[in-house]
């Protein structure tokens, strides 16, 4: 029996449904950030962010911050691109925009490859556009919240590093860390972003991120200073490092209550094989999406290699908008999403399926979900 | 009796004990952050802010965003100050040269007005300083949190008006709003930055910010676009007027659970006269100067007049070092903070007294640490 009370069941694509023991974990007695049992604490973290991200190469940097996802861009765009260079964003939703709008916030042109909606740039147009010009960065968005588009990463990242081998990789992960499988080392990934609240399964206010060496490196060969002051590595390095081998450090107070929340759930993931998280979260959207097809509706994401395993974006039927829709789930007890892409906002639902409601087998949250949903048509 | 386990009392100026309901707020069950129930707890603690800052001028401005205090800084900096203009930064500790740092990084000239350790600018240095150059703002450090130095803010907005009429009076409260009196409508005030974990007393986590009508202006004025993409206010503004408003909206996903634990103090605050509380504070500062000089002991800031409520930062008799005093504290469960300021940080503690330690009459934290600490030395 959970300890929480009654409430509608959260099936968004973030904040996702949480559990109890990392909600207990939120109302932790103070503690100073900088005595010994946090300063373990935060280090444990940072340790098992290695391990979720499934890098071993010591050079890799894990970072935990005050914040939210957003944050993450900030960190790149400041830190690892300087005023005058390029960013080359691909874009398979409202994230690839937002992403844009950051790196032009910070003074580097940020040229965006867009696919139709629902579908996602290919390789071979990647590789022409890396042909064309100098990119510092290239960013995907792993699971765009805004379509439910899953990105491939491997062969892209295989792409970059044969036709623009200086070009880093960057992965926004938002939507797809803990859920969807990221091999950061195996892939040569240079960054990957998130957040807490979607399938990593901790309360929204932290920014969360890890970097290869490659990328810390050229983070330590900016010509420039890093043009964010809240964000900047320069601050939050030594911190890092300070904290995971358990000594103080300050730079910005962090939240002691949502990083031991972060240790909690994250001791939950690493005590079971990665590979089981990943296939719940297969079967489960397997379910929903079989569902989705069986009641004659279309996802965005229009292949089957497209389509996250995090969410379901689904059209509605002709006429019938999330207004009419959502309303009537809600009063079953369950909270859907509506629109986020603006060209199609009002033609469409998302359907959150990560983390607890997936991986608990006491729940029953998604089968619930999909039988609330037929009736609400 | 607390429904938290027995722990050490943390008396470090922040994070500070924080109320059982506080935290019980913090394990919330999830929910979706642009839902009725949310929108309406983040609006009316944006509300609630106003009656907290003492503002009643409609244009006034509320901000809540997820990030340490720092943040606030970033907004100061990103926001109101364009590339090339300059700041006064009045420098009474750490704190003074962490904002300059800020303004620099976002290419703000940063010129220092500097008080001797413990002391103050005074008031005809700030205006001989005004009159030599023209500053797009002036930043002053309510409470030094590494000094204990507490600075004036109605003389000192007073003659800036009177001097330099358009320059913005932008206050770093992170260790003051809660505790020290603030007027901010009075006062003409344009920014006061602080943070959730002092004497506010929600846990760590949360930029508050309150900008006046004027600094709205400013803002909306700029040339340049802002130049922080996460700390904008052109994406944070119609955020939080639409949340105040009580329609939902959408920049980057807010953290439930730390709003609703900041509705929940914020409640608890101005359930009782504004006055009772600054004075419930100035009584327990009071009580612990009082002390300390009994004990033989100095404080860093030199005078009684720059003296904060929130805090008392506490030489060490010649020789003795915080290592030698902070274990024993904590073996009598008193939580002390060491020196922070890099000259004399060997020399120092400090004592946090805000909040629930101070306000909840049932606690006995602030006798016990006076008697823990004239046993420690």
């Amino acid at each position: 029996m959970s300890s929480q009370p009654p409430h509608s069941t959260l099936l968004i694509p973030g904040p996702v449904e949480f559990d109890d023991a990392v909600l207990q974990s939120m109302s932790h007695f103070s503690e100073s950030h900088v005595g010994a049992p946090f300063v373990g604490v935060f280090g444990e973290a940072l340790t098992m962010l290695r391990k979720l991200f499934q890098t071993s190469d010591p050079a890799s940097q894990p970072f935990i911050i005050s914040g939210s996802g957003t944050l993450g861009w900030d960190q790149v765009a400041s830190n690892l691109t300087e005023p005058g260079e390029d960013a080359l964003v691909l874009h398979t939703g409202y994230f690839g925009d937002s992403f844009a709008d950051c790196f032009e916030t910070y003074g580097v042109r940020a040229t965006q490859l867009k696919a139709a909606i629902g579908d996602r740039p290919q390789l071979d147009e990647v590789e022409k556009a890396l042909k064309e010009r100098k990119y510092k960065v290239i960013t995907v968005t792993h699971v765009d919240t805004s379509t439910g588009v899953l990105s491939e990463l491997k062969n892209l990242s295989e792409t970059v590093h044969r036709v623009s081998p200086e070009t880093l990789v960057v992965v926004d992960g938002v939507c797809s860390v803990g859920c969807e499988e990221i091999r950061f080392d195996d892939w040569g990934i240079d960054v990957v972003l998130t957040a807490s609240q979607k399938a990593i399964g901790c309360p929204a206010g932290l920014s969360i991120l890890m970097a290869s060496g490659r990328a810390i490196e050229t983070f330590k060969n900016r010509k420039s200073r890093p043009s964010s002051y809240f964000g900047s590595w320069k601050n939050w390095l030594p911190v890092m490092q300070n904290y995971e081998a358990k000594k103080p450090s300050y730079f910005a107070t962090p939240s002691p209550q949502l990083v031991r929340a972060l240790h909690t759930t994250l001791t939950q993931i690493l005590s079971k094989p990665l590979e089981d998280r990943y296939a719940a979260h297969a079967a489960a959207s397997r379910k929903v999406k079989q569902a989705v097809a069986d009641m004659g509706l279309k996802q965005i994401a229009s292949k089957p290699e497209n389509q996250a395993n995090a969410m379901t974006a689904i059209y509605l039927p002709e006429g019938v908008k999330p207004t009419d829709v959502l309303p009537k789930l809600g009063q079953k007890g369950v909270v859907f999403a509506g629109g986020l892409h603006k060209e199609i906002a009002t033609r469409y639902i998302r359907f959150g399926h990560m983390g607890v409601s997936v991986t608990d087998p006491d729940r029953t949250d998604i089968d619930h979900a999909i039988e609330a949903l037929k009736s609400s048509l």
